[in-house]
């Protein structure tokens, strides 16, 4: 196949495509919608997955598994919640060769099937705090769709929690959103801005929702997980109670939070370039590509005995390696290759090499080679994945910076959405002048972040105000 | 909630769905036929996952996700895949508000939607082999469910292999079933058959299936993992060839494979006893609970800084173990409460062995109790863990040698399938005869064992032959 791709400059859509079928992460299935994840883009994702998943073990969760198929009349249960999947739902019909009696909803996300099932198991304040996850694919209808970012079906985590108290739901919503803050910036190097969703913008069926957004290199925003608050909807819904300390019946609260295989479209477009992907060490796949370089058997059998002791010192420093030493490809395509597919670190050594006791290691992110000494590879290795990793943070987060303006009126708000990047304005305005805006400009207030300090004029309404908030174009 | 049990011999399959329930592995979902599981069943289900993923991943596998919507005209593609898979479909006929175009298959098993992206993907023999594995959830509408056994929708993993010659697809199939008896023998302590399923038993699409078959406590078979050669039958419905190294199209051999959550069924039957529960140390979640008794404030002080010293120890030596200090429980109803759950180990530890600076370990296979000194804690309980893991697997063993029984002709025949037990036989009859002996018994042959060395006289039909076969009743 070949590896060339779009540039970003001339269509960044084209190039994200080119990325994700080219680089084997993602291809389309044949169902409108659907993604087939490839084994290259799994292993991303799994990466991403493990990582997320002893998190939430740490903070006391466990994994469990609920049925996809919801019955209608649960999904009816909830009335905003209905209101706001309901329409995008793929819906059985017919089962082992019948009409059903009752459609069957495929999940949206398990809100429903979940809190049908608590009532079961919870009835005293013992049985609180329940802490649950699971892992699953999801079914949303979507009519435009794209690979990883939307698709019809969907893989992600989402977790359901139940708790004695409103202080405990939410600090709850809090913790798990700080472990999505952990997750996008100290593992996928991803900057975020953490805050609070408006009402427009929030969950069907919560009491709000705390969001993370990080700004993808076309400057548009991606919503990178999500925190609900539940408050006591969903109990009141499925009429789930608890016996309290002091013998009373009372309703239990709940949360919900999610992130999904969304979040692999997010690598690709925080850190990829011209060349393709780049991926940051602790989530890539493979850290380091090694390519040995021969003219014949001699220099072969030579270069494979050096590789194996430096083989054997990568696995001891547990760095993920991978030996290119496919006889029917040059050198220079591998490299092409490779690079296209976002290994942080390459290895290359032929017999010059040797014959000076070096090889070369080559970064991904600034393209910089390096002569390192044979014995040495391990630990130069391991010190430049640390700083790779940190490179493409600090990378993204001045991007993120350098685009992200500050205005005072809706004339330069507009010249600013128009040449693309975040908005930070402060905001008085109400749900209507919301859905004005984004009716004329496309842009969507992301979050209301977390770290408000500041107080000024609303570059909408003019009124005063301690509240900011960021409005950007999003995925 | 109650730890009564019904009694194995009053009750077979009441005894299981006790267990089940009671020790809160699964619980019924609100469509019929649909499953929870819960956190301890799936920490269970994870255990085996993992392992099997790692045998997997070590022979070469890789990990990906395909969709699990099939177009109804790819199902019909290949003849008997779809008469033996269509009419236990769930059928999505609406999604996002409107009918759809061509209904859409939930997956019973992925072939067709997998081959159909491998046409994509194999072009020449260097694209080969191609080993794909998926962890996923597939849906079969089953009139008679019961939980982990049948169930509307479960986990399984599905591979799916290419090859370029017919030899490779032969070799891929038996290196899985090995995998399979490893992961059932080594694992979960629960021995099998391993051999071939006759025509009428093999899986709808294939040239043959290899499968390993377990006997539970009632004696009844559990098909646990099955191995299927597809031949070229997907490759010519799917039409996916490839060059071979003498520039000539071929077809691709394939081999298809898995094993599901039923696994966890298998070890709820071949291991528990009347009080629960009774879980392999390699696979269960926890493999030593530890219950301090305390009568007062100075001894739980005490206790817990002894106890903080012990988990140190049984860290070091990766035990997983849980300390149940709930003060709102007897240590009697613990004991109960963790036996019904299958832990393998118990530590009791009170202020008076303290002063002897000793615990006692019991052991949920045997009931044997033993004092041992606290330093030795974590030693001797790495050395019973062991120990236990090979008496499970021992006592499974001999419960199936001691009700396997050779018979010589079908009055016997009928008589031990009455009673309850495997029947190994001498067999040269057909696909004809097997139905009317399962017309008139409900026994099945389980599998053509691979070991077969002897000859002797069929029971049926008093040929001669040097086929012996296992029948029973299953699962």
């Amino acid at each position: 196949m070949s590896v060339k791709i779009t540039k970003r400059s001339e269509d960044y859509a084209k190039w994200y495509t080119d990325v994700v079928q080219k680089a084997e992460l993602a291809d389309y299935g044949p169902v409108k919608g659907t993604m087939v994840i490839r084994p290259y883009g799994y292993a991303l994702w799994e990466n991403i997955k493990n990582i997320a998943d002893q998190m939430f073990r740490d903070s006391g969760h466990v994994n469990a598994y609920f049925p996809m198929f919801i019955p209608e009349s649960y999904m009816k249960k909830e009335a905003e919640h209905v209101a706001g999947f309901a329409p995008e739902c793929a819906v059985v019909t017919h089962g082992g060769g019948k009409k059903l009696d009752e459609p069957l909803y495929i999940r949206p996300t398990s809100e429903t099937i979940i809190w049908s099932m608590y009532k079961k198991w919870i009835n005293s304040y013992r049985d609180l705090p329940l802490l649950i996850n699971q892992w699953v694919n999801v079914v949303r209808w979507e009519m435009r769709t794209r690979l990883f970012l939307r698709t019809t079906e969907f893989l992600w985590q989402e977790g359901h929690t139940a708790h004695a108290t409103a202080e405990e739901a939410e600090e709850e919503t809090r913790k798990i959103i700080e472990i999505y803050r952990v997750l996008a910036e100290d593992y996928m190097a991803m900057p975020v801005i953490v805050g609070k969703k408006t009402d427009a913008e929030k969950f069907a069926g919560a009491v709000h929702t705390y969001c993370i957004e990080a700004m993808m290199g076309d400057k548009k925003a991606l919503q990178s997980g999500t925190s609900h608050n539940l408050g006591q909807n969903f109990a009141k819904a499925f009429d789930v109670t608890y016996l309290n300390k002091e013998n009373k019946l009372e309703y239990v609260y709940a949360t919900s939070w999610g992130v999904s295989t969304r979040l692999v479209g997010g690598v690709i477009m925080t850190h990829g370039d011209d060349k393709g992907l780049i991926l940051p060490p602790k989530i890539a796949p493979y850290q380091m590509v090694i390519i040995p370089i021969w003219r014949n058997g001699e220099q072969k059998a030579f270069l494979t005995e050096r590789i194996s002791k430096i083989r054997q010192q990568l696995e001891s420093e547990h760095i993920r390696y991978l030996v290119d030493d496919n006889e029917q490809t040059s050198a220079g395509w591998k490299f092409n290759q490779w690079e296209m597919k976002g290994v942080p670190l390459r290895l290359e050594i032929g017999p010059r090499d040797l014959e000076k006791k070096q090889g070369i290691l080559a970064r991904r992110d600034t393209g910089e080679k390096l002569f390192v000494s044979i014995e040495n590879i391990h630990t130069a290795a391991t010190d430049l994945l640390v700083d790779i990793q940190n490179n493409l943070y600090r990378l993204a987060l001045d991007f993120m910076k350098q685009n992200t303006y500050e205005v005072e009126n809706y004339k330069d708000f507009k010249k600013i959405i128009e040449e693309g990047g975040f908005v930070k304005v402060f905001w008085a305005g109400d749900g209507k002048m919301e859905a004005d805006i984004q009716e004329e400009t496309r842009a969507t207030i992301r979050c209301i972040p977390f770290d408000q300090k500041e107080s000024g004029k609303c570059f909408y309404t003019g009124k005063a105000t301690n509240t900011y908030v960021i409005f950007g174009k999003s995925y």
